[in-house]
């Protein structure tokens, strides 16, 4: 059974996607947490995933003697190994979309990343009014999701970004968060594209297993003194 | 015959990673190059290019109907479509590391990248010397870089990567343009691979052609006030 590695539910947006992948597919697999204390040299944090993962970050997927890195790599490794379960979309067109969608996601969309850190338990809407009025980056990384988005849901007919569900949705879910936790203003098509992916069994063990963390990490809280129920 | 959208020869390293992909398997493709001029929205690098990518950025492929952009999702299509190329590895194991280090270069080494922008035609011993003197993060990044090609060389005997050509050589091409420009102190092992990438009937192309070009853009060049033979 693959090990996953992973960092904290409510702030790593880059563990959630391969575990949202698994989970979703339905594909057995460990999950080994490894909590964020800090990132630095001498954190239990690096002390623990060093000798796992040769970049020192999250998520590691370790398969027998094999160590698959970095997200996308770990999706591309789940879709070939399990590929009875068709996590890419079986039309080489639509795939060639959706590798080029998640590929785009994999180093873009940086104003919306560093404005707007995942934080699934918190409420920060205010916070977004305020993003939305001050970022042009933020509203333009928001555009382009909607101009994305809109296109893959009527052309292949939704309910997600290419029909069934597809690596493309664990790609976005971390954004679909992000996108509730700061209110920011999109359509009406958008925002119901963003609770279907958020009402997948996969997103919803993971919100649940997030809110149940009450972890307060404060070099991940850029707009919070603390925990909503402190 | 697929065409292929890129930018200067240059200075563009994401466009470099599919044209030598390409050329290096011999497929034959159409390039047709767009200036950077400039990046703004009104400049005509963004009137040729926005029609053809969503994200108005190069590199795009255009096959038939289909349009492929960013690099990594680019080298899957082709190594998909092009099966017979061998272009990742055969094996299952080192297929899934192949994905891991290109998806690190993906969306890392910032430092390395954003220091030392690729600039082919230049000699930048000096200001490379500045750099690794008072840059940590380069010195980080090409320390990951040492380690990652050590193991891979070790492990697979060499001469490239994942002993023959593969996407993973391609994608780490501009990289082995930056080592050289900026002489960055490596272990000799691996100068030998950065010289052994460079030798590459398809990366020799590529360096041949950006010679050729003499066209000197002021806001790729935070070193240099002009061209060398000016
Ligand atoms: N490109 C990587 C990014 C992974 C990443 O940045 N993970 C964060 C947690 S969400 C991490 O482990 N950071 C530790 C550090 O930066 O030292 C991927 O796709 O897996
Ligand atoms: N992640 C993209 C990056 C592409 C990219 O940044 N290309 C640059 C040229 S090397 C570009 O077109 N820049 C135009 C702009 O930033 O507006 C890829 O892998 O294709």
């Amino acid at each position: 059974m693959p090990k996953l590695y992973i960092g904290n539910k409510n702030y790593s947006s880059w563990s959630m996607r391969p575990w949202v992948l698994l989970k979703q597919a339905g594909i057995p697999f460990e999950e080994v947490r490894v909590r964020f204390d800090s990132f630095e040299a001498d954190s239990e944090f690096k002390r623990v995933i060093g000798p796992v993962s040769p970049t020192g970050k999250v998520p590691v997927l370790v398969d027998g003697d094999l160590v698959v890195w970095d997200t996308l790599a770990i999706a591309e490794y789940v879709a070939e190994t399990w590929a009875d379960k068709q996590l890419w979309p079986q039309d080489a067109k639509a795939r060639a979309r959706a590798r080029s969608v998640c590929a785009e996601m994999h180093s873009g969309f940086t104003a919306l990343r560093s404005n707007c850190p995942m934080n699934i338990e918190a409420d920060l809407a205010d916070t977004g009014a305020l993003i939305w009025r001050d970022k042009p980056g933020v509203r333009a990384d928001v555009q382009r999701l909607v101009d994305m988005w809109s296109a893959l849901l009527q052309e292949h007919g939704g309910p997600l970004l290419f029909g069934q569900f597809s690596v493309a949705d664990a790609y976005f879910a971390p954004v679909c968060m992000r996108l509730h936790t700061y209110a920011l203003p999109v359509p009406a098509h958008i925002t119901a594209y963003v609770n279907r992916v958020r009402a997948l069994p996969g997103v919803q063990d993971w919100i649940a297993e997030a809110l149940g963390e009450k972890d307060f990490l404060a070099f991940e809280e850029p707009y919070r003194l603390r925990h909503t129920e402190d």
